[in-house]
């Protein structure tokens, strides 16, 4: 039997509940990776658990209760003592970032907090190692899901601010207090964390300059839309001058930027740099099984010492038959019965039709339509059954469609 | 004086000279980060240079001369002699994966090839390591830059396929024989790896189904419209039943897809889990400098080890003042002369304006304008000055604009 590594867990809210799920799940195939298998040995809760102990018997601690106090003394305690520890929280690496360091340096201990920024988005990573040989010049994000989704929905139905808030409320996208999200607090703390990545210095959550979505209109909107604009809350950090400039406003942008079509509760990063145009990063940027989900990555980083993991030696089972839609094109005579004789052989097939286009051009027709999920296998044998028909003018065509709402 | 770090560049073409490049210009910020100063310590050109010579001389050896011969008889030999390996190889790490890593164990080095799949997008290192604790459940990725360009144009443009590739040629989007990216054999050869990757069993280059766009015409394009679709060549692996499916084919997305929006050469990956949802990478697929700055990346993954780098230890110099376009939105009375005093008081703050709108709505009227970037700190002063205007029914709402476009 292999060893064990032992996980202190602070907090166990939804993210801290979401881990130990994942931990459990996931644990026989970390064992694989890294040779030892996570356990969680011990829970603080507000009401249960005693911290010092949880934090002296564990190999590294995952703060997840938020907060400043007493997460801050906590954290401390466990770097200093050369335990690793992960966090999620935006507020303790933005604000006493310098302490947290010194700690960890003086314990031997790593710090990592990939989920305290964007969720699951690998953001932090990606600053701090694939693009640790770059020069990066300016960062654009969308770090706040809340906000997100409410100017998201401003724009879709010409909702007022406060109504689209309401809405966010009442599906679990906004807090009862919204103050940090819809202020831009929220996204400066986060901002700060990037800042200091991307450019080598301290930037402390006082040094940025931040503006809310309170005051945003459906007028706004609408005026955007007929300039080609979108309106999203967007953090910036910039190289400016000799500084570096890092800061929250409420902007538009045009169509074509990559940040535009970001919608909902996503969050997404923009990075620039001379060497490589930007990349762009996007995915969920809270909830519990998310978060949770970069957490863990940070763990399974530690747990290897961040070496490459090891490769597969097995070889892969290949399956040779897949589902997907797909959209049909055939050149037909125009003539009665012929979108029954197609829709027969579909059917022969198990083919489900989503929708049809019957567009006629005098002698002939195309007939152009869009199928639910299938396996190829059946697709392709209708096809073959519809090449035969005698009224067919070309060879059908098949190409397919991705579409996830399709499968829901 | 700090150690050295040896290359040796195997190659030297568009890829290689522009890495020799960045290499010179990044060495100060590398050894500040790792503690060795990077240097190109020999080049193996068709022309020049003794290859074992190159690569016993070397700790890392950087392969970046495509094809399979002689680059494979050069990786082996590094890897198994212990000299770590950073390759932009597709070919190589597809077809002889097994061998590579079998050469790698028993030398004790490393081999890295984030290069070698959607060039500067960190696809490799989000699969190994980020999402190393996650169950990656399917992966859609854009991962050939010259077919999405070729596709985004007959979608703009409503050109044929001929005339799209001819343009692509013309650009230097597409080689001057495009078979390898316009038959899907080159995305086929990227999904190999990232299937190997997000599901720990080898997938041979032999067992990915692709298809390419030769066949695909402008009519596809203008129906595909109709149904809200857009034309992509799409490369999937899945979990299907008990194994994994690897394929690459033309296929259908609606616009609210993530990879709908990714145009022109980019590349982007979407990697879906049941616990995270998904996330989205996407930046530019190829280029010297792109991949230069991908391979830089795993040379620095290499020379720390991997672990976290060194946190910074000086403050931030804070710029106050920063350059943006913004909206502008006045209310005002509806009479001669306004929109003269609005422009004067912008011009006498330097602030350009891009576009207006002038919207009567009976005794008072609203003045939306685009302006070009300003120093925030003259917009503000304009702002002010005419907000003390006595036409003026409500205060100015500024908002920011971000468009690259302006900038140009």
């Amino acid at each position: 039997m292999s060893e064990t590594f032992h996980i202190g867990l602070l907090g166990c809210g939804t993210v801290g509940s979401a881990f130990a799920a994942l931990v459990d799940e996931r644990a026989p195939e970390i064992e694989r990776i890294t040779g030892r298998r996570p356990l969680v040995s011990g829970v603080l809760t507000r009401s249960r658990g005693d911290a010092a102990e949880i934090i002296d018997g564990a190999d590294l601690v995952v703060e997840v209760m938020g907060g400043v106090d007493p997460a801050r003394e906590h954290v401390v305690r466990a770097l200093s003592s050369g335990t690793h520890v992960v966090t999620a929280n935006k507020q303790l690496v933005s604000r006493f970032g310098p302490e947290l360091w010194k700690a960890a340096a003086e314990g031997g201990a790593e710090l990592r907090y990939e989920a305290a920024v964007a969720g699951v988005v690998p953001v932090i990573r990606v600053l701090s190692e694939s693009l640790s040989g770059a020069h990066i010049e300016r960062i654009h994000g969308i770090v706040n899901g809340t906000t997100n989704f409410i100017l998201s929905q401003m724009a879709a139905t010409g909702a007022s601010y406060a109504d689209a808030l309401a809405e966010a409320q009442a599906l679990g996208y906004a807090e009862a207090d919204p103050t940090e999200d819809v202020t831009g607090a929220d996204a400066a703390a986060k901002m700060a964390i990037l800042a200091r990545l991307a450019f080598g210095h301290w930037v402390h959550l006082d040094d940025v300059v931040y503006e809310g979505i309170e005051h945003l209109t459906a007028d706004d909107m609408a005026y955007a839309e007929q300039f080609g604009l979108g309106l999203k809350l967007i953090g910036t950090a910039e190289r400016v001058g000799g500084g570096i400039s890092v800061r929250v406003h409420p902007a538009f942008l045009p169509a074509e930027h990559p940040l535009a079509s970001i919608g909902g509760a996503f969050n997404a990063v923009t990075l620039e740099s001379p060497a490589i145009t930007e990349i762009t990063l996007s995915g969920p940027g809270a909830g519990g099984p998310q978060t949770a989900s970069a957490v863990l990555g940070d763990v399974v980083g530690v747990m290897t010492g961040n070496r490459p993991l090891p490769e597969p030696d097995g070889a892969a089972t290949i399956a040779r038959d897949c589902s997907s839609a797909f959209y049909l094109h055939l050149e037909v005579d125009d003539r009665p019965g012929v979108l029954a004789q197609v829709a027969e052989r579909l059917g022969l097939q198990g083919v489900s039709v989503k929708s049809v286009l019957q567009h006629g051009m005098g002698e002939h027709a195309r007939l152009v339509m869009v199928t639910h999920p299938v396996l190829e296998s059946r697709l392709f044998a209708a096809v073959e059954l519809i090449s035969g028909l005698d009224f067919m003018r070309a060879a059908p065509r098949a190409i397919r469609v991705i579409d996830e709402s399709f499968e829901a």
